[in-house]
């Protein structure tokens, strides 16, 4: 696909659309606005721009249209599958001014939302009215909510509660040729016409720009125990994952680290308060919650039963909200840390859950085969395993040209045990020449003609998804 | 849209893709598959088909796209909204055969299923594993799983355990133009593509046949408790409803019904047991859940101190599991009693469920407007009121052509309330005229245009949802 360059003519039109100061073309607003979180990558666009109405969008949209100028939507640059760069040039539309909580609606357990509002920002200002948005990714003290939206994120909350399109009532949307739509209805059943609202979650920023959005809220669980289990064995840890659900607990967390993820991750934010032995291979970090302390405690009582089949160190159980905050601060930097440490790679595989011994055994062998480590962590009690491939000695041409048939392999054990390639990352420009391992030709070409429905063009986030 | 009719030819060609026995072309049989539970409707396809394997259905619909036939997909026949109805003749594919439970992973606590299981069965079969798959419409006893995915069938314990669509992971699927497709991946989050799993469910057989599903499944809940409470006025009753949730208790079942729905079922399974005082309008039939007793006993203690602000007679407290049956049987029987009782259509409106009395005040003032009695039941905890209008002394001129007005009226009232036509029995024939009410135009034109994708020739279930 070719795209035409954005003129001085658009830049006047985009200018008074959204008003000079919201234009940006200077080098720092590109570098900026070029990178989101995902490896190194940089791609500068022609301009930056900053709306803040779906009106305005709308306006830019068609311009875009006429134009044939490809325009990139972006949240808070967050996001780990490259969804957000600006790969074709053209427009980067920064959603950061689309940041009011609209309404939080008691009598309902709802709230209306715009997508630039930053998760944690929204979490808290429902929680000051006793209700929970439960999902939770890493980075949601600095993530969008529109962003969570865009790559369906989850979170370790996910495992209990689900992920954010679980969340999800209604959107509202301009679409890529402009007109602006809501997708569904504020109710918590709908069975009236094809699920628009779904097919919007999880889009990527291809299928149009959400510009508001109603959640569900849950009344907020009064109390949590939290748990970190060192086991000698990483795949011992992975199975007694499944086993804890057949017990019939369903903890708010179940978090796997291998060891250098919680070594990195504790060293990251300096704390040497957890001893990790030297015989200790991984850890379990899991929580429960609910509103009457005697049941979590009962709850507790069960997992030490499962885990007594096991081979695990001593349980430390966090005896406070301080340690409790510090305990998930650590699994939260897990991913920063890897990545200061070296250059990496970051999958985000997912496989039913009991699978997951199988999948960590075998990302280990495919590394051995291609002569890669990795740090394994991530939301297990969801088969969500994130596999951060770490350069560390390889030479530059094997990172380059024999990774991917790496990576490529890990994929295919993933489709082979009835997994997918990405839980809560999304595909972006990273993961797109994978699509082919997880569906069928038809499959892709089916998700390929509702992108033309909703965007004959193919101006909107471009290059993303699809190869 | 015109079609062609099934000529012999065509007949010889079912013959030999799913043997004689299973092509079936007597009165009889057109009787018996030319309807659904939707009103009195009858249409006659020329043929019915019964095939066993996706590939069967598959080369069907190559012949149907070569030759301009229509096809209607049919569960039991137990749909409310005309969605089986073989409005345009043509071919009746019966899914009956596709009757087996596949599998039941307790290790991930998953199932794969035929779409010709049916619900209650599967249940049972999973609950013998101490498995739970929740969904349970009214109909649960003789519906198929399929059509559940069809509608996205809801039922009491949707409002705490989510509707069809939410336990279903991956499908495999027969596109209208016959490929076979799995949409998904059997995993608990899934970032990966368009959600072609969500766009499947509730789009009531018109985008492809649905012939395996995968659904996750929960650990039984040991434990519950079932009170039924008498209200003096019906808006009450349904004002209770939110203030219940306010409280903090999601309860495993909130059913609202008036007084006629009540006592109409209790007399349709001949039972007296329940005496309905005459100043009593309303009833709210409450369940909580879950695998701790005492947690239960607080959370009625919970819901009596919300009730002790409303006017409500004394509580009945289900003694045991016979009296819990026969209030859930009589809950259940409702709608055919109502049926049984007089000409009546059925509409499945659904709001924010703060909005259920004035929803339901504005029902009753609609019907004075209009010259229509309505009996009002169905699942308050998601907002989801059964109108049940019935003929009684209408005029049949009256009923036929002044009552579209007013049922238009009740949507528009759903509508500016935030909710939408139908919480869980779909639009399909019935209902379809409506959709402009909840869609504006460019969202109904995406819909149809995903139609087409899927459909090139619109063969696959036409005449539904959209007009």
């Amino acid at each position: 696909m070719t795209f035409n360059i954005v003129t001085p003519t658009i830049i006047n039109q985009l200018v008074e659309i959204v008003g000079e100061q919201y234009v940006l073309f200077d080098d720092a607003a590109f570098k900026k606005y070029g990178h989101d979180e995902t490896e190194d990558y940089l791609f500068y666009p022609e301009v930056v721009v900053l709306p803040r109405t779906p009106q305005e969008i709308s306006a830019i949209l068609k311009i875009c249209n006429q134009e044939n100028i490809p325009l990139t939507p972006r949240g808070a640059g967050t996001g780990l599958s490259g969804g957000a760069l600006p790969i074709n040039k053209g427009i980067l539309l920064s959603m950061e001014r689309f940041n009011s909580i609209l309404e939080i609606d008691e009598r309902n357990l709802q709230a209306t939302v715009e997508p630039g509002v930053i998760t944690q920002i929204f979490q808290e200002a429902v929680q000051e009215k006793g209700l929970f948005y439960p999902p939770d990714p890493a980075s949601k003290g600095s993530c969008f909510i529109g962003g969570n939206l865009a790559e369906n994120s989850g979170g370790p909350k996910a495992v209990k509660y689900g992920v954010t399109s679980d969340y999800v009532l209604n959107l509202e949307v301009v679409l890529p040729t402009g007109e602006i739509i809501w997708t569904g209805a504020n109710t918590l059943k709908n069975s009236t016409g094809y699920n628009l609202t779904q097919l919007l979650v999880g889009s990527e920023g291809t299928l149009g720009i959400i510009t508001k959005a109603v959640f569900k809220l849950l009344p907020y669980p009064k109390y949590n125990l939290l748990m970190l289990v060192p086991f000698y064995a990483a795949d011992e840890a992975c199975a007694a994952v499944s086993e804890i659900f057949k017990a019939g607990v369903i903890p708010s967390g179940l978090e796997f680290m291998e060891r250098d993820a919680l070594l990195w991750g504790s060293e990251y934010i300096n704390d040497n308060s957890i001893s990790i032995p030297d015989n200790i291979q991984a850890h379990l970090l899991i929580e429960v919650d609910g509103n009457d302390k005697e049941v979590l405690y009962k709850e507790c009582e069960t997992i030490y039963q499962v885990l007594e089949n096991f081979e695990c160190d001593e349980i430390l159980f966090a005896e406070d909200a301080a340690q409790k905050d510090k305990l998930w601060k650590i699994r939260r930097v897990v991913g920063e840390a890897v990545k200061a440490k070296s250059i990496y790679k970051e999958e985000d595989t997912v496989v039913p859950r009991a699978e997951l011994p199988i999948l960590l055994n075998g990302v280990k062998s495919i590394g051995e085969k291609y002569g890669f480590k990795s740090v394994c962590y991530g939301h297990a009690g969801d088969g969500n395993l994130h596999v951060n491939i770490i350069k560390d000695n390889m030479s530059d041409e094997a990172w380059e040209n024999k990774l991917p048939e790496g990576i490529r392999e890990i994929f295919e054990l993933c489709v082979q045990l009835k997994g997918t390639l990405s839980g809560e990352h999304g595909i972006g420009y990273v993961q797109k020449s994978y699509m082919d391992i997880a569906f069928s030709e038809v499959a892709l070409n089916l998700q390929k003609a509702i992108k033309s429905n909703f965007d004959p063009k193919g101006i909107l986030n471009p290059g993303k998804m699809f190869v």
